[in-house]
């Protein structure tokens, strides 16, 4: 297993996971580390997360389940910095699939999905001008290359009855998230919202939905701050990321 | 002004409000005055408050703006109630409305109004077992006589273009909250949550809409806690209810 020259290895101690990042195209941050924390993952879950750039969502999750994890990523270059960091970890259980999410379910079963995560791109291509619609970043950030209709719809194909989506959003596409779930048939059952501090409106939103549920069931979960007045993580922040 | 045997007043002393209450039928609460606090009104702002009750939310509003504030209330009790309320307090800028919300567009012009406000009944009909539906207390609480649908398309029918609609609702009716508004051509633009205590899922949710807004610029506003951790009243609601 090597490295390329603009890669380096970090570590979420939290997790006693490494992974291997590149400022140059995508680094995991702390988008990831909540997602993950959000979904409830059980023994035996069979997992897939799409759009799952340099992997770390799907390696935080890996060691929760004995069941497979899949991760979907169209750039190769991130899939395949996502296969070596599966190696680095030394895991059984995690396969990573380069190609478009919109036809994973050529490579995953329909309804065989116990938990569906997504990390999507977060803008619109109208929001922002695309410098370079070729730029690994863009890719990342913007929906270039898929949007969120299309990863709910094919989150609703892969999970089995009841199975669970959770996705990490921007908060000000929250009613168009919510319409876009209810119509694919995942009834959201969870939010939580992320404000950088308890002074501060929410700068991220995680999403749990549930495949087949019934409407009306949301619950809005305590609110979680990341900073202290003071600039330093909270408590809570802390030991997601170090684990303290 | 006289009071009726089951009446008392109480007093809102951060608006220096007094308002003729009854256990029997219907006691403003907090969701009011949160309402309240979170409609931006100016100084010559036309407000309407729907499915008013006793009056709260409209009392509140009341010495804010030299504009016309008009209650309506579907119980003739809880309207008299409310005129009493308002003779007490010698506004002159509010009329009290007894009627059918759903008919508001008979009293108060299409497109006049700047500032719509409601505390409607929050739960659906067969959410609970309604053990006598010509309750009081029921007709507030639930939608036996009107539903968010109506509220939502009264409100934007009333509204000036781009006039603002406040609502507090239920948070676990969000998705269907946001997609009846955004279906009736008002654009959530804020999100307040309320929780009892930070540990604590929401337990009301404060919604703002504008009329032919632009979607996705939802804001999701820092978290407003109730309790501390003791049970006493955190500052921000202490300032709220008694003006400390």
């Amino acid at each position: 297993m090597s490295l390329l020259p603009d890669e380096r290895v970090d570590v979420l101690a939290s997790r006693n996971i490494k992974i291997i990042q590149s400022a140059t195209v995508f680094s995991f941050s702390l988008d990831a580390v909540l997602l993950a924390n959000f979904a409830q993952i059980k023994r035996h879950s069979r997992v897939v997360d799409l759009a799952a750039g340099n992997g770390a969502v799907g390696l935080f999750l890996a060691r929760e389940t004995d069941g497979q994890v899949t991760m979907v990523e169209l750039q190769p270059r991130l899939a395949d910095m996502a296969r070596r960091s599966v190696e680095l970890n030394h895991l059984t259980n995690v396969d990573v699939h380069a190609g478009d999410l919109a036809q994973t379910t050529q490579v995953v079963a329909k309804d065989s999905v116990d938990v569906v995560t997504c990390n999507p791109p977060y803008f619109k291509v109208s929001d922002q001008s695309i410098t370079n619609p070729n730029d690994h970043l863009a890719l990342a950030r913007h929906e270039l290359t898929t949007d969120f209709a299309t990863v709910a719809k094919v989150s609703a194909d892969l999970l089995k009855y009841q199975g669970k989506a959770y996705f990490v959003h921007r908060p000000e596409r929250l009613a168009e998230l919510l319409a876009t779930l209810t119509a694919a048939g995942l009834a959201p059952k969870q939010l939580q919202f992320i404000h950088p501090r308890e002074d501060r409106e929410a700068n991220m939103v995680l999403i749990a939905a549930i495949k087949a549920g019934r409407p009306d069931g949301l619950r809005i979960m305590p609110p979680l701050i990341v900073h202290e007045a003071d600039g330093s993580y909270t408590p809570v922040v802390r030991r997601l990321l170090h684990g303290e």
